[in-house]
């Protein structure tokens, strides 16, 4: 069974969506819109939402719509408005405490009747440090080192209550099993915690981990820990080979392998016919001002704006990936793109703006199935990150012409069978990793 | 016209409402308990309903219900399920980082159209503390130091947009001004935060700053910023003169006293007779197990449980409020009441847990009545917190019976006139710090 997630973003992930005619300039910080989204996502019984995160306004608020609602008070917010779809949140493990974001998962968790999700990344760029009392960023070992303990602590913390714990016993004026609350007492390199949380254990146990960081740190990171990995993929070779390397790290890492559900983006732009389709795409690029997005690609590849000509290809001598201390594989990506298809600048900002460095297919419906069926039948994909270029209108396209197609293939659910994200994604409720052998037999 | 602020807590607050027959145990981690609990204090056209907080799990759970939802979290799902009314949550300025808390609230005022409150604390406990990397609490001062310069630097994040920043300007492809976003960049002791917010000016402009800490350093905090402030008074004389000195302070801190509302708490335990209200009370207080609380208090007054008898008064020998590095102004609330009505341990411990340290009230709607606008109309208070020992129930009846009293008497709204919590506490919209004098003219 392919699983599917709709990545919300604004009024879409084309940086032009907002200029369209039938698109709201301010729909981001509107509640109304992503309770559209979400109750579409779920009408298409689709396994869950995803917000992107960072803690930083990015570029110039001249070129696309700017400034984003946090993502667990807005996923909340859909909670309340839904009732089966998945919540995955992104929040990152350089800029926060374990208690508190912990304590925050567990409450949505609660709220949502266990239906969070959780984006664990490490937050590349030096302007997001500056709001955080840092000159510079951290390394980008030092980010990923301090991410796996971020987890591990999370992960005590969520075990600090056994299930059991609670007993709300009235007559005996005893409220909860003191015996059954354990503390985590955790002293490591990067944090001590010694817990345990004020909430009790998720419904979930844990919200489900999720990770998108494709470096060899982030690949480590997700081996050990994500039961579900966002990449960006363009060709079917390169996502069969992310596929296999990270199914076997996971193994390596002592794990099912089928535990970790993969899922590249996809960026579909749907139309009743191929030419429509295209036509849309069309419509879209040009409506993208090349200034703002010259400006900062020329930051990611750490060149000067003028040395992009945007009627040439990427100059020749650009940085190797080990001397980037930000975002890593997003940084090889663009450049793999655009020297494998020899890309104009102009041609490059074109394909970025459509997808940030993911897969864009404009299709119809048909299409745009069979491109999805062909990738998870070749081992390239549990499932996909559904990226659509415009909202709401990409995503109802999505499910009312892709979705039914994609059901009648008998490939995706045509009900929701289980009522937590982990359900959808098919994961078992972890173990409590302080629970006691059962000593009720020999007392 | 006074103001009326719910504080709920679990199913009430007095420390055995989850023994009753009629309370659910595990209501505290429950969202459609507080979304009834939001919508009653709505229907009764109260100003705000409010969460406390602490990054820790209190005491043993033996005791009462244990564990609680994230406020932010909680409120947000609180905003979805109410219309009018405001939410106030607690958030710790000793645990948190100011961007990721100014997005947080700022985020909770938009999905709410400005109804967001944020209870500014500086957490007391070395529990707390060691759940954030540190071993032991910082001292008193310090972590007055740190909210003021926490304060200082969300409002410079909320300003950080003007309101005239997004534009939208689909034509032009202009989405926002770029010269209409101020870069606080702010460096002082505790903090070094670039900026700008990640989020649009929050509708209220800023949330509304409330503030409940009673010490000479809680007190000066509030006199600079708070908006509402919450206290615990137990007779009119002293929340005369508490009343008096916060306003004065509050003068001379430059602002005008109008522009700070003083609200006491109140734990009114109401019946439809005098002897029906004593009869609950006389109940709830009977289902206390006296050992929880005498630990607690023992720790609070830093001696050892067994020193503490019963039945006999408080030990002679106790530390002076300026050796007690956690909450000091709670301590000699404790230690001054005790002394004062010359109570038994086991006395005090029912007075504790019937509100913590707030007035308890037990009587009919129309004495309760005559208790708030007593000390309304004698400079006592501009409102009251509301803290019904028993959850809904005594909310209900507070809304059902108590409110309108007040109304026929002029004293309480019988509709909201505003939409905002600004606009219910009757306080303005603050300008833009950051906003450029209008120069229009002279281009
Ligand atoms: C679909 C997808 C979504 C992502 N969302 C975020 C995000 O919201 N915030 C973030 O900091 N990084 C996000 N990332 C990860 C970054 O792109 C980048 O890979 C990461 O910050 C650094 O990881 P790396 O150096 O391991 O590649 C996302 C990646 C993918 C594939
Ligand atoms: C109604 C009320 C509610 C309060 N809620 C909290 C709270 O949720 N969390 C907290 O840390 N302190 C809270 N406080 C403040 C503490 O009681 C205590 O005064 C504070 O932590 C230290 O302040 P002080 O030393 O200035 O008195 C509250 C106070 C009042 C009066």
């Amino acid at each position: 069974m392919i699983h599917l997630n709709a990545f919300l973003m604004g009024v879409g992930h084309h940086e032009a969506a907002w200029r369209l005619p039938e698109s709201d300039p301010f729909a981001q910080t509107d509640v109304a819109h992503f309770t559209r989204l979400a109750r579409t996502a779920e009408r298409g019984k689709l396994d869950s939402v995803f917000l992107a995160d960072s803690p930083v306004l990015f570029n110039s608020v001249g070129r696309r719509p700017a400034g984003t609602l946090e993502p667990t008070v807005l996923l909340t917010a859909l909670a309340v408005a839904t009732s089966r779809i998945g919540l995955i949140a992104t929040a990152s493990t350089t800029y926060n405490e374990p208690f508190n974001l912990a304590r925050r998962f567990a409450s949505l968790d609660h709220v949502s009747g266990g239906r969070a999700g959780w984006n664990i990344v490490t937050t590349a760029g030096v302007d997001a440090a500056r709001n955080f009392n840092l000159d510079d960023l951290p390394a980008h070992r030092d980010r990923y080192e301090r991410a796996a303990e971020f987890v591990d602590v999370s992960l005590k913390l969520w075990d600090s209550w056994d299930d059991a714990a609670p007993l709300g016993d009235k007559a005996a004026g005893r409220w909860g099993d003191d015996e059954l609350i354990h503390r985590p007492e955790h002293r490591g390199r990067h944090f001590r915690v010694a817990g345990p949380l004020n909430v009790p254990r998720p419904p979930q146990g844990h919200p489900l981990l999720v990770q998108a960081g494709s470096s060899e740190d982030g690949k480590q990171l997700a081996a050990r820990y994500a039961e579900a990995v966002f990449t960006a993929q363009q060709t079917l070779g390169e996502a069969q080979e992310f596929y296999r390397d990270l199914k076997r790290r996971t193994a390596e890492a002592g794990r099912d392998p089928d535990t970790i559900k993969i899922l590249p983006g996809i960026v579909p732009a749907i139309g009743a016919t191929e030419a429509e389709a295209h036509a849309l795409e069309a419509e879209l690029d040009r409506l993208i001002r090349p200034e703002y997005a010259r400006q900062q690609l020329a930051t990611t590849l750490r060149v000067a704006p003028e040395d992009l000509h945007l009627d040439r290809e990427l100059p020749a001598d650009l940085p190797a990936e080990d001397e980037i201390e930000g975002a890593k594989s997003r940084y090889t990506l663009i450049v793999t793109l655009a020297r494998r298809e020899r890309l104009t600048v102009r041609q490059l900002i074109g394909r970025l703006g459509g997808g940030r460095g993911h897969r864009t297919f404009a299709g119809t419906p048909e299409q745009v199935a069979d491109a999805i069926e062909t990738w998870y039948r070749s081992g390239a994909a549990d499932g996909f990150n559904i990226m659509p270029p415009v909202l709401p209108s990409g995503l109802e396209a999505f499910v009312d012409h892709v979705v039914p197609i994609l059901q009648r293939r008998g490939l995706f659910r045509t009900e929701y069978t289980g009522s937590t994200l982990r359900e959808h994604y098919g994961l078992p409720r972890p173990a409590n990793r302080f629970a006691r052998p059962a000593v009720a037999a020999v007392r």
